[in-house]
């Protein structure tokens, strides 16, 4: 019987270990300078492969990530359940009603965005094929109409996460795009899948006749009978088995199977989840914590896994070609942006609207460097282009949210958080009065800011005489704007006795905000104010933030939610 | 680059998608007649594997879970996460506090409770070594050693699912039997990691002084300076990273390179999880929703999964030996309930209390089992014995609940849903009169009884006339005790324009519920009037519950709680 050995056990889980913390760090350390996590994600993994830790320790490089034998083929099989649990989670994003609800131009968009750049890719790579990258020995014909599905592909889970960073998603707009993007992933991975296909790249023993027929014939049927037998199973599952883990189970082994099937016609395995999640998500009767579940489970452990191991594959500084980079990137926003821009234009948008439309569509993502990784895997495209793929999938990421920043003049929201540090947390307050308290963080504020103290103290009690800030439930924020700040500060004090603010409740105030913004504050005085009022509506972390030792348990708290 | 094939991937989505739903579907039958999941899950593998479906149908065996290969070994590397990760689920449960508030006598029972077992165990191997299943070949001490430990283990998740059952887990006899078992774990776990070392097992480069030391300075480390460590590290991983993925990947990674140092000593990698999971677990600054996304997803996914690929591997027809499954079954039941019933004696505890604390302890569970599966894999016992084995597990976790019941003259706590089904559940109710009502649901309750229409209503109407059974927040509780009804009956109404039931808070009332139980009713319509009122004190629930369309939609409310 095969089994690994106890080496391969050992590099195994240790791999693992050191993979899924470092993708971590480093995709946390991403979202601190506002980039998608899963670039420090893949960044993980090529410090890890053959780019630096394979040249600098080859031997143990082979012994952790090894490329053959037993460890090799249980960390491939790993990876492949990886990813195919992650497009369960991009499927189950999927809201197939919002396509109807948008309707035409939504429809319109959709085609135009895979139209165009399908076009752009397609000429481009049939007539010029080694400028786009095209090694010899490769199908010309297969290579041209994967860089055309490959340039007209989105990312749905980029896209969503972009829009809901700014605030947009329920928006008339955002709704617009979302809807556009799930037109266009569905088409174009039914167009991926029929390339597959065509290339017979499964071994299987169908022929391309019948996988095309059975990818849309299993499209088509998961996405509408598929789809209602999954909403009539849902709640007698819910209602007669264990929870949740009746539903988990019901779930996972649909999209398992499901993946298997589309494997076995011939296309990959990720179809079948992709197309799974769709239909399970969009059942109302699935409840969120179900989907929360499997979300974070998949996005905080398989995700980063999967991505840092895409970096693990490939040497990127032997593989990176400048010009090749340029060119994929360029011809990909043109096709995109211009395609999806025209047709919002057409279909009567605004101007700024109609780009903002095509920048949002224009993120490739995550999706796109699954679908270069699969191209590499069967041969269709080499390591050169797939890098480049790479480079341009979170190129576009990266811009897309602040060129739809620009375009529509939004801000990002702000938290009072980001303006707190362990130096302007006091706990707990020396004063006892309302005078004392301002006094004692003015001061540190003073230190922090490098201003004068009394000028701080004197702003804040000025505004306080005009109007008391207790705003009751135990909370005070007293504020001030001052000339000479150069960006806002947030200090919080803690008075386990209570402070008397004058509140309307009549009750004192234990948790104090002081609020210190730059004279043209940009509105963000007011968004610090309604932020706290929002986080701290919930009884038990204004209970609970009255008991935190420190500023680390408290930013703890407001993270983590009410949970202690 | 070693990688899977495509017929290789196929055959593994397909075996895991096929093996968790059989898994989760036999786990849920078994929990319907009050048996334990594991008990399913093993048996959805035997199903699978060479016992039933491999007999019948060896070609497709061969293909789904195939014996050699690479399918096989990325199966086996799967299997070795799966494992790796219920281990520090389990570990997660263990509370270390709990010993020390239990004190003396907890670490008397614990102490006992492996002492005793261990004794009687290894006497019975090292004299009589063919009648406890000893095959020629294997090592006569480590035989003996494995044996006194595989009798002297408990299976702490077990145990402790058995005292929330029976609603004992929060009271004194129930602490000290969870205290006793979390020592007894950590002492025999410790043990039998020796015992590995000794074996040399793992073929590391280690002496077996060196192992034994490792693991005991692990062990101790991870409980005491790790402890400490963990719970500085927590609030500031939940303060500074994206939650919940900051804090999902620091304890997954911990648990793998804790997992990866264990398996490197020479003891199995699931020691380490376990060590990690406790260290973990033990820090109040892990929030409760966290332990449940890595709860649900490994004992609703990767258990399943694991505990049927157990069933997979052995023939348990071929190998099941009945007088050896009864000796092992009589010698593992005297030596763990004896020793831990005769030292409850000696600290003091009452008769049936005693005996309650040992038929608590016997149950050994699923940990039983992966101790005889690393015991098989290493060659210290045949399949012969390994059977045994398992069934001993399972027998002795059957009887520990039934035991503690009769001893303690416990019920279990009863629900108004198991007297409810879709006969039962009347919307909308025609009648818009209290008269009306009860009349409807009298008649459905009388048909489903067998009994008389009229007698059902009268007497309903009887005790509504004693007092109005309306309770407040649109609901009513019609009640009667019945003369010839043989078990209880719930009947539900839904009336959206509500019916007057002369409520406190003089709304009318929109969910009846007719309660319906035999004369000696032995305090049952008590606890379903409690339940009633406990599970829709939540506001939400009595919001969506009022509209639901049918009775499986409204049990899947209750089950799965507030969110639809």
């Amino acid at each position: 019987m095969s089994a690994l050995t106890h080496s391969e056990i050992t590099a195994l889980l240790l791999a693992l270990g050191l993979l899924l913390a470092s993708a971590r760090i480093l995709g946390e350390a991403a979202r601190r300078f506002s980039l998608p996590a899963v670039l420090g994600e893949i960044l993980a993994g090529i410090l890890w492969g053959p780019t630096i830790f394979g040249s600098l320790a080859p031997t143990w490089r082979a012994y952790l990530f090894p490329t053959h034998g037993g460890g090799a083929l249980a960390f491939d099989g790993l990876m492949t359940l990886a990813i195919t649990l992650f497009l369960l989670v991009a499927g189950l994003e999927v809201d197939l009603s919002t396509i109807w609800r948008q309707g035409k131009t939504a429809v319109n968009v959709g085609l135009a965005g895979i139209a165009v750049p399908f076009s752009v890719g397609f000429v481009a790579a049939w007539y010029f094929p080694v400028m786009m990258g095209w090694e010899t020995g490769a199908d010309p014909l297969i290579f041209a109409l994967f860089m055309a599905t490959a340039l007209s592909i989105s990312a749905l889970p980029v896209i969503a996460k972009t829009l809901m960073d700014l605030n947009i998603y329920r928006s008339d707009l955002g709704m617009l795009v979302i809807a556009a993007a799930v037109f266009n992933d569905l088409v174009g991975w039914i167009i991926f899948a029929v390339i597959l296909g065509m290339l017979g790249s499964g071994g299987g023993s169908l022929g391309i006749g019948q996988t095309i027929t059975l990818t849309l014939v299993f499209a088509l049927g998961m996405l509408t009978l598929g789809r209602w037998v999954i909403h009539r199973i849902l709640p007698w599952v819910q209602a007669h088995t264990s929870w949740p883990g009746g539903v988990l189970g019901f779930a996972l082994s649909l999209t398992l199977v499901s993946a298997a099937f589309t494997e076995w016609i011939g296309i990959h395995a990720i179809f079948g989840a992709f197309l799974a999640g769709a239909a399970l998500g969009d059942s109302e009767h699935l409840r969120e914590r179900t989907r929360a579940t499997i979300d974070q489970f998949v996005s905080f452990i398989f995700a980063p896994l999967f991505f840092a191991s895409i970096g693990l594959k490939v040497d990127f500084l032997a593989h990176f070609d400048p010009v090749l980079v340029v060119t994929v990137l360029v011809i990909a926003c043109l096709g995109k942006v211009l395609g999806c821009g025209l047709a919002g234009r057409f279909s009567g948008l605004a101007r700024r609207e109609a780009w903002a439309l095509g920048f949002g569509m224009n993120a490739r993502g995550v999706m796109e460097i699954i679908l270069g990784m699969l191209a590499l895997k069967y041969g269709m495209i080499g390591e050169r282009l797939f890098v480049a793929l790479v480079f341009m999938a979170l190129a576009t990421s990266l811009m897309s949210g602040p060129m739809l920043q620009q375009l529509l003049r939004l801000k990002k929201s702000r938290r009072f958080t980001d303006y707190l540090n362990a130096r302007t947390f006091i706990n707990p307050l020396s004063g006892h009065t309302r005078f004392g308290a301002i006094s004692e963080m003015a001061a540190v504020a003073a230190q922090v800011a490098g201003l004068e103290e009394s000028e701080i103290r004197d702003a804040a009690l000025l505004r306080e005489s005009l109007m008391p800030t207790g705003i009751g439930r135990g909370m005070a924020v007293p504020h001030a704007r001052l000339k000479g700040l150069s960006s806002p500060l947030v200090v919080v004090g803690l008075a386990p006795g209570g402070i008397d603010f004058d509140s309307p409740d009549g009750f004192p105030a234990q948790i104090i905000f002081l609020i210190l913004t730059p004279l043209q504050d940009d509105g963000v005085q007011l968004e610090i104010l309604a932020d706290i009022a929002t986080t701290f509506k919930v009884k038990e972390i204004r209970e609970k933030a009255g008991c935190v030792t420190n500023c680390t348990e408290f930013l703890a708290l407001i993270r983590s939610g009410c949970e202690l």
